[in-house]
């Protein structure tokens, strides 16, 4: 049995409990911008319920044309009115530097990446810097936006001023 | 009491019960690709512990370039080796066209945006649409991907063939 379909069993238990279809538009008007670390449950972290916000995930949580498109869906067509973004310590993206990582690249597959691989040195620097880059969009209409850092050893949330 | 600080409230409850810090590395060498709708708990939906996977959001759970970058990071840094895409019924990426969406935010912020809104019109066809791009990119060197539509009426996943 492949780990997919490993979880796909878990599902069976899921759906079992499953108690129907909630409304498209997020309750809470939020939408979180996380790192994919695969030690953050957003929704735990948060203490969500389904259907109350947008969860977008990425390496490093950062805000990148594909954060910033998600976010405008999500405030144009599904009226979020919050941004809460979550980046957290012991962070992959503190590993390595853009250059070495795209030269890595560039000698084992031939190409070189045209993106920037979005690596940081500094977790309060770098929710800051996505801070700005929400209030500098010109399709982000709705700014209101507070970072956060999750301590992987703590599960607390501290907040970024 | 902002939504957010009400959220912080549950942080602490949840930061009480933790049980402190996880490896790096996804225990279970899965990269989730998931839509960012407020209905999909992933990590209930496919029974994921904390440190069992990535998981990457956006709207719709497309492969765009930001995915892909989110999984050659998952991938070379941090050993993934299987990609699971969820898209899911009632998508609100199946509600408007590109183009319309673009002239909209044309109108009224005078910007037209240079990147592509990723709406789609065929739940199962964007599925396959999203393991081809990962097929065909480069920089994903590992290839193994399996496709989902969640039902967000019965808690389902159900495979694209």
């Amino acid at each position: 049995m492949t780990v997919t379909d490993e979880f796909l069993g878990n599902n069976e238990t899921y759906a079992a409990a499953f108690s129907g279809p909630l409304a498209l538009p997020p309750r809470r008007r939020l939408a979180v911008v996380a790192c994919m670390d695969a030690r953050l449950d957003i929704f735990s972290i948060l203490g969500l319920r389904e259907g109350d916000a947008h969860i977008i995930r990425n390496a490093g949580g950062a805000i990148t044309e594909d954060a910033v498109r998600s976010l405008v869906i999500s405030q144009r067509l599904l009226g979020t009115r919050h941004i809460l973004l979550i980046h957290h310590t012991d962070c992959g993206m503190l590993t390595f530097t853009d250059d070495e990582f795209k030269t890595d690249i560039q000698h084992e597959v031939g190409m070189r990446p045209f993106w920037s691989p979005e690596s940081f040195t500094d977790l309060d620097e770098d929710v800051r810097q996505s801070i700005r880059r929400i209030k500098a969009s010109p399709f982000i209409t709705h700014k209101s936006a507070r970072g956060f850092v999750f301590d992987v050893g703590t599960g607390k949330l501290h907040e970024v001023k």
